[in-house]
């Protein structure tokens, strides 16, 4: 793999992850592959059977970044500048232990957190190599950094959101009358690569009465003629950043007055909640400008779910928009706007944007028209 | 989500697991999102921040057999056969703590066997509501099942092969000197999505040097005429089943009498390993069976890497085809015969084809021409 993130950047990453580690009483992160891996390293992959493993001390640490890692997948970290980061390699083979290996790379008994996804598998290694040593989660720390995207994130998040957008403007090539949603689905998830995924992680086609359960992904149910349907598409790019965004479609046939009327509450409740987003307004401030008009409107009971979710290297991580998140927005803070209302055993409606908070308001990601397009 | 898996299958599964833990001396399985969450109720997606787990009591045990989930989630549940399969759905939500509620459910202290994947945040969840009991893996207890195929499960295997089989027999259409690995596998990505996986999960195009990398996966390398490439891809079917599969392919003109010669060594023990498939053979056996043909021909340092693993839920999961590994084949058992041959800064090659092993002897599910194919 090639690191396509600054080695600057990275650098500056893993001394901060070090200095909010220090504040919070932690002597070292524990960290297997997974986002929080990426974020710090670039590395990508999973976690598998075998132990990898970056150990970030805190700052004045006596332990040495280092990664732990098998001889046989040491060369795919060739790209990655983990010289430049002063980060050690260190492999390891089948038969050696690779949590004793960490453990003398530790130099001792330390305050562990790992990462909130580390396998249990590897959490049980490094709990046997470091007895004594009461295991805590390194997500407290590293959500800090996350949370706030620097301009390379947005930039990524940017080119997602714009690749979701050519998905959506396609769609009338896949919601036809008398295609099944999963029909349409399979379609939409080749888009979605074409377009410049590495994989379609959900595809949403709630049609007619489906469009009703914000879980729904797809079914056998043939699209029919006048047939209100929700499209919440997306996926990672190959830098790893998610797009996610929502539009809902009526197919074949202009909507009722009754369903236009609705949708038009729906679409003015989006509209003011992305406008409210800026620095210094509150998480739960952006749920309630999404939350009030569809409430006014008689339809509160039927908004089922939070107004949004973070995204980055997950499709959903902090900030989390809901009531009760006191969090105040600060640039960079990148987040999902998706109000709905969902109508049991009729039909449904969403529309989702991806914004960035930005110095002086906000920067939407997504830009397809917000109308109940009619396909 | 709706079960593919007759609930039949699940319900054998979900006694059998039972019946394993026992005698292996675990109380509880607690499983969490993943592929052996997915294995036991056909339940699909990932863990989340939101606990999401299956409580399986060995046989004997006062437990019952419950899913506890988040309210929101429990919807997404309702196309699973849970009723039929006498697991209770016991919901919470945001407030509440589910791991209190998993040791409520256990009735007790318990001996806990947690699967292998799940998240430490949950691991320390449960950790905390069950003070004073050692955890401890699943994987040893579900390994014992899911290493053997039924044949559902061989059926989805034989459907992914097929899928990657008509990827492979459009390589033409990607594979064309000027242009580079990363153009070739973001066509041959759209591809494996286009033929019915839902995710390109790895797209290897090592083409000359590169090929001799066997964790090469793509790169900014113009494939030139005469290139000799090295095409390894795979991904799940909506049902969760891998498909993996390596053609090895010579671009835009014939290879040299050379390069056909050392093909022509990799290709015969590529064959000799899967002719050696069959119930009582070793693991270790296969290994050998293919090593020994390649290093008499003076290629065995060349061959760097274990013959095979095992494939199912997971593209790498029990059995590995490897040196030592002792375990004798049973019918349902399915895994790759890879070997490859590797000279460094030149050229490589591999052939992997996915095996099952039947009653009698085996069955390949990657069915391509395995010569070095000149596109």
């Amino acid at each position: 793999m090639t690191s396509a993130v600054p080695t600057a950047l990275l650098a500056d990453r893993l001394r901060r992850a070090g200095e909010v580690a220090a504040d919070q009483g932690v002597d070292l992160l524990l960290v297997t592959p997974g986002t929080d891996l990426r974020y710090l390293i670039d590395a990508d992959g999973e976690s598998h059977e075998r132990l990898t493993c970056l150990i970030v001390p805190a700052a004045g640490h006596r332990a040495p970044p280092a990664l732990v890692v098998p001889r046989l997948e040491a060369p795919g970290l060739a790209g990655l500048p983990l010289d430049d980061l002063g980060v050690e390699v260190v492999t390891w083979t089948d038969g050696e232990d690779p949590y004793l290996l960490v453990s003398d790379l530790a130099g001792g008994p330390v305050r562990m957190a790992v990462a909130d996804s580390m396998p249990a598998r590897h959490v049980f290694g490094l709990r046997d190599a470091f007895p004594d040593v009461a295991q805590t989660l390194a997500g407290p720390v590293i959500r800090e950094l996350r949370m706030r995207k620097d301009a390379a994130e947005v930039a990524q998040l940017r080119e997602a959101g714009a690749a979701i957008d050519r998905v959506h403007a396609r769609m009338g090539e896949f919601l036809r009358p008398g295609r099944t949603e999963a029909e349409a689905g399979a379609d939409i998830s080749a888009a979605i690569v074409a377009e410049g995924h590495t994989c379609a992680a959900f595809v949403i086609v709630g049609s007619g009465p489906n469009g009703a359960s914000p879980h729904h992904d797809v079914s056998d149910r043939v699209i029919e003629r006048g047939d209100v349907v929700v499209v919440d598409i997306g996926g990672p790019l190959p830098g790893g950043y998610y797009s996610d965004s929502t539009r809902t479609y009526a197919v074949g046939a202009e909507p009722s007055a009754a369903v236009r009327e609705t949708y038009s509450v729906l679409q003015a409740a989006q509209e003011r909640a992305v406008q409210a987003v800026r620095p210094g307004v509150t998480a739960q401030d952006i749920d309630a400008a999404a939350r009030e008009p569809i409430t006014e409107a008689g339809f509160g009971p039927q908004f089922v779910h939070r107004t949004g979710h973070g995204i980055g290297l997950d499709v959903h991580e902090e900030p989390y928009v809901v009531g009760g998140n006191a969090l105040p927005l600060e640039p960079g803070m990148a987040f999902s706007v998706e109000p709905g209302i969902y109508l049991d055993g009729r039909w449904g409606a969403r529309i989702e944007d991806i914004v960035v908070v930005t110095e002086t308001g906000h920067e939407r990601l997504n830009n397809r028209p917000r109308d109940l397009t009619v396909l």
